[in-house]
């Protein structure tokens, strides 16, 4: 076996062997065979494809490139506590973890997640928390077993340790075009949960302008793939298309959106498409993870969870867990804020029918709140506050943004900016879908 | 610009500009674009095709990517002798250069040619010239243009000073599985054209199991795209498809070939298809470099150069220039022979229908005449004569193969292994053609 004919064997669009790619991924990862070689692969795997079977063996293949957790609890011969997990492919205003994991822990649910941080216009949850004063979010892999077998609730950043194929790979990706190949994408999100051990998966699939996958067939395509690569590797998995035209929730921002996160979790006043979106995808973990039988006595579960306050307690329970002052959480005013804060009002009244996921992901980058290039730092007290969603009537003077600025030009920057998201109509329009499906 | 975009616009099937191709070839030579985006790029190249305007601008890369000779004279403001060439895509007992140099030289064309050496089943004029002692055959560019200039006669191996482009592409493209990339093969052999500076050229792209080509539409689109990078960059290429199923003449090997060359340029005996395919390509040649008007009226400037002697003494002036004993020439017997010689006789009665190419230059490689890697050395003396041609009718008994080998036990398995070349008809069977077509 040789890496020249594995190559030419995917270019001539034929199916590689489980031994064929895991000899790749294996040879690729020590050094044996070259940046070149993996280069040409991956281009080849872009243009030719691969089949479910091959993408599954490429995942685990990555996973088993390093050490794989076990999460696994046994009492009297039964396994207990099999871990789950949510995962998104990226988008503007995405707070759901900090809000999902404190519901479904609450609920009973135990839950391992490796999150990461934000790149372009989306934002990750590891800058988010890292609001947080005193907030661990680099544990060791001991740590991270530790708390999780402990507690059953840990939010952690990628450990180098799991998959390093995978972050070898993207970096090779990113220098030779060869990032969009679906199932090199697919494969780089699941070898990540395989290596972690987690049983069941919720994949929170974004589709649209401020997504990855910026339509619905691409990210239904997606969607089945990673599905698919957790039936072939004996995981459960299920993953919703949801909308990311707009931002989500109304905060997009990193103390903003743990701001936001916080007061839903309070029983705030909160955005609806924000709350539907996290008790939709909490009932469908608990349904996953059998503490439900229907979804509508998961979501009664759900909602008693953020209503008696259990599910903030469970956040604040993690966040100490982790060393995170949770005085900031009982108390929201401690968090610092931004130097210029200035609202924006609508120029013109009528109803809104685009508030541009993108173009607001990356003023919110320019403000400061996420990076162009990994090694960037970012300012955890910018971001925008976006008060409208699409359909919403809205009237000339009425507050649009508010814009939370580390200085006036890079305030008045963004004002000029985010004044070509937003498209309005003199009729009414139809608010945008939630979610387009569930793949299963 | 820069080397991602590049390799993105082609990945996505759109037409790369000359600049973007200039660009990215010199970044490649020059060795600021790495190994792994070249091998991305190659790969985005091969699965997408490139157009007869991209390739040309390839090809134009390449050769600027070194120096470019000129080979121009200029009379009384007039070019005169512009510099002729014919190159052939490579195959088994193809040792026409041999003798249509000589040929076109002696009917006053002048000839500059940079040859390869062999590899694999292919062999290599460089390699069969070399067969004569004391012949030079690395000569520096000051002297290649200096023999050139005086004598209008040069032929020598590769300078690596040419399209140093093209020797780091091809190194890479061997080892990243993207060799048989259409736009890669036809710039790579026409890139060290362009940089030699030859006006005129005769391609003779072989088709069959012998040849890189196996299929006469391949060779049909390489011969096309050669002669449209040809008329893109102000050459003038004519491209003839020729058989290679069976090998060219009677002779496999170094010196034999060599002996067999000089047979025909005496006017010995020789095989009908290797003085046709010469006397065909010479008559060619001297149409394309304007020393005849017609066809029928090349062909017998042809005849006259062989029957009169003009070509063999442009034969021995040529090996005389580049310090080659002629000796050797005029008494072919000097040439070592092989240790063992055995003459292999047909086990049966009938009509041949098959003389494999592909497997008579595998076993002559066997026997040492050929390289499996480019660092193995080769002995000159060994090879196979294959005594008949495809449509012959042959009586059991008679002698089918000569082989010359270095040893009995390399003798034996040549044996077993060319049996299987060879295929009978109790029935009659046509000869193979020996010309497809011309390409111009």
């Amino acid at each position: 076996m040789n890496a020249v004919d594995i190559i030419i064997k995917k270019r001539d669009g034929e199916e590689l062997t489980n031994d064929e790619i895991a000899f790749f991924i294996r040879g690729y990862t020590q050094g044996d065979i070259p940046d070149y070689q993996a280069a040409a692969w991956a281009m080849a795997i872009l243009c030719k494809g691969m089949t479910d079977v091959e993408t599954a063996a490429l995942t685990r293949a990555m996973a088993q490139s390093g050490e794989m957790l076990s999460l696994e609890e046994v009492v009297n011969g039964i396994k207990v506590n099999q871990a789950v997990d949510k995962h998104s492919t990226g988008g503007v205003g995405d707070k759901t973890t900090l809000i999902v994991q404190p519901i479904v822990t609450s609920c009973g649910l135990a839950v391992a997640k490796m999150s990461g941080r934000g790149l372009g216009y989306s934002g990750g949850t590891i800058d988010k928390l890292e609001s947080i004063p005193g907030m661990r979010l680099n544990l060791t892999k001991d740590e991270f077993l530790q708390q999780y077998l402990t507690y059953h609730t840990v939010l952690s950043g990628q450990s180098a340790d799991l998959a390093p194929a995978d972050g070898k790979m993207y970096a090779l990706r990113d220098v030779t075009g060869t990032v969009p190949a679906m199932p090199l994408i697919a494969s780089s999100i699941m070898s990540k949960k395989l290596a972690v051990g987690t049983h069941a998966i919720l994949l929170d699939v974004k589709v649209g302008c401020g997504a990855f996958m910026e339509n619905l067939e691409d990210a239904t395509k997606l969607a089945k793939l990673m599905v698919a690569i957790g039936k072939n590797n004996g995981r459960f998995v299920k993953a919703e298309l949801s909308d990311m035209n707009q931002p989500l929730g109304f905060a997009v921002g990193n103390i903003l959106e743990v701001k936001e996160a916080v007061a839903l979790l309070r029983g705030e006043p909160a955005a609806p498409d924000l709350r539907e979106h996290c008790i939709e995808s909490s009932a469908i973990l608990l349904m996953m993870g059998q503490k439900a039988d229907t979804k509508e006595q998961a979501r009664i579960m759900v909602e008693d969870a953020l209503n008696s306050g259990k599910a903030f307690e469970s956040l604040k329970q993690l966040v100490s867990l982790q060393k995170g002052d949770i005085s900031y959480l009982d108390n929201l005013e401690k968090f610092p804020k931004a130097p210029v804060i200035r609202v924006v009002s609508a120029p013109k009244t009528g109803w809104l029918s685009e508030i541009n996921a993108r173009i607001i992901g990356e003023t919110s980058v320019d403000l400061g709140a996420g990076r162009i290039k990994k090694t960037d730092s970012i300012d955890h007290r910018v971001g925008i506050i976006v008060h409208h969603k699409v359909g919403d009537r809205i009237t000339q003077g009425e507050p649009l943004f508010t814009i939370h600025a580390h200085s006036d030009d890079s305030c008045y920057n963004a004002e000029k900016k985010l004044s070509s998201a937003v498209q309005y109509s003199d009729t009414p329009c139809e608010r945008l879908p939630q979610f387009y499906g569930l793949i299963e």
